[in-house]
């Protein structure tokens, strides 16, 4: 089960209609050390010991002896928890925040993003043309993500590059807030994939369209279905599809 | 300083010459709270206060008021460190072994590659043709990132896939660790970006060769150069780019 279908609504050519897309499942895996939980992975569900033997061997924690029983959720591993903190390994695996308490979370924190902000497919479509047009790095070192702000009308408000995705928002969210800038009225474009912590990001900045030229998770799109956030993949040229509030999309 | 220029060799239609490439800079900018380091953040240099900022209303923890003092290395901020670690931030986004400690870590842990094995660059070529052949999900979805080892002679050995990139590599180095595998005879293929984490599991596994069809980062290039490991990125039919030890690739 490394991916299920999704009902969307497909745009290509001006035309739209309802259809069904195939999404990678991106879900939890939390690892127990002698019963303490001590890291969660998100990852797509399959080969699951190997993925965590293969981590305990590259973090130099334990082999393969040490993994005591699996289930469909987590792991359990015979090692002093206190190795985790050590390596760490809750620093680059874990997340405090993830899997099926992501949604609980958020909604501790954000509450849905009420703007009614709509826009239109056509102009959705020519954004990543726009975004690598101003992509001046990526240019020269192939490198780099993206994430950058749109009006409505399709006018590049603000951009922001890094290795790193999640840092790329980061960026463009921390110029926003410094700048006073109201991103409920935008459209997030993301370079490359749209996993659930972007969405995540963009619901705590009250962005309420996220379109990437690249597949959503399952866990992202069920992220954006729940805080009000349409979540668009593949935009490329006259195509793109609508994960969650295609009346966003006009 | 969001990129700088390495020497590589340049393979094209059979031809090689030393040439200059611009690699995007990874480079680790460390959170301090209240003088206690609570996160380090892989980054490529450039708006730090912003990525800040950004990071830290993603997670709740505080506003702009907070940053203290920001240097070249490291951002202060005046928030108490127990919040970090209620938040799953040292989770998500730090990292105990990121940045310059990167390979002075894996020294403690790891020896150099001692295996001499080389691989055409003509058979490199071939390796992302049958990577996506044989990657039926990724068809399907879009989604998902895969590992897999070749011989030398360009025979796929095993394949592994997953939303996230390390977590390919890692169940990869699982399946190998448990089929009593030697990838000391194999080269590994990446199909996202490679950066130094990826290179560091490689190390750990004791693959020889790690290809990309997409970009290298400024530190997986250094952390391969230190552990005898040829980085080949941009491999695109004829077209390739060597990052390190040149002389694996004939």
């Amino acid at each position: 089960m490394m991916q299920r279908e999704v009902a969307i609504e497909r745009g290509e050519a001006g035309t739209r209609r309802a259809d069904r897309d195939r999404v990678v499942i991106e879900a939890p895996l939390q690892l127990r050390a002698r019963g303490a939980p001590v890291a969660t992975i998100m990852r797509t569900p399959g080969a699951d010991l190997e993925l965590v033997r293969g981590l305990l061997h590259a973090e130099s924690i334990a082999g393969a002896g040490a993994i005591a029983q699996a289930g469909e959720d987590a792991v359990e591993i015979d090692v002093d928890p206190a190795a985790f903190a050590r390596r760490g390994l809750l620093a680059s695996a874990a997340c405090g925040v993830c899997g099926r308490v992501a949604i609980a979370d958020l909604e501790q924190r954000a509450r849905e993003v009420a703007a009614d902000t709509r826009i239109a497919a056509v102009v959705l479509g020519e954004l990543p043309g726009k975004l690598a047009a101003a992509q001046q790095v990526f240019r020269d070192t192939g490198g780099l993500h993206a994430a950058a702000l749109f009006t409505p009308a399709g006018a590049l408000v603000e951009l922001r590059e890094d290795v790193g995705r999640h840092n790329a928002v980061d960026k463009l969210a921390g110029w926003a807030l410094g700048a006073g800038i109201t991103p409920a009225d935008h459209a997030l474009l993301l370079s490359g994939r749209a996993g659930y912590e972007l969405v995540q990001k963009a619901v705590m900045l009250g962005v309420p369209i996220v379109a990437s030229v690249s597949a959503p998770s399952s866990l992202a799109i069920e992220l954006a279905e729940r805080f009000n956030v349409a979540l668009v993949g593949f935009v490329r040229g006259d195509r793109l599809n609508i994960y969650s509030h295609a009346w966003r999309i006009t």
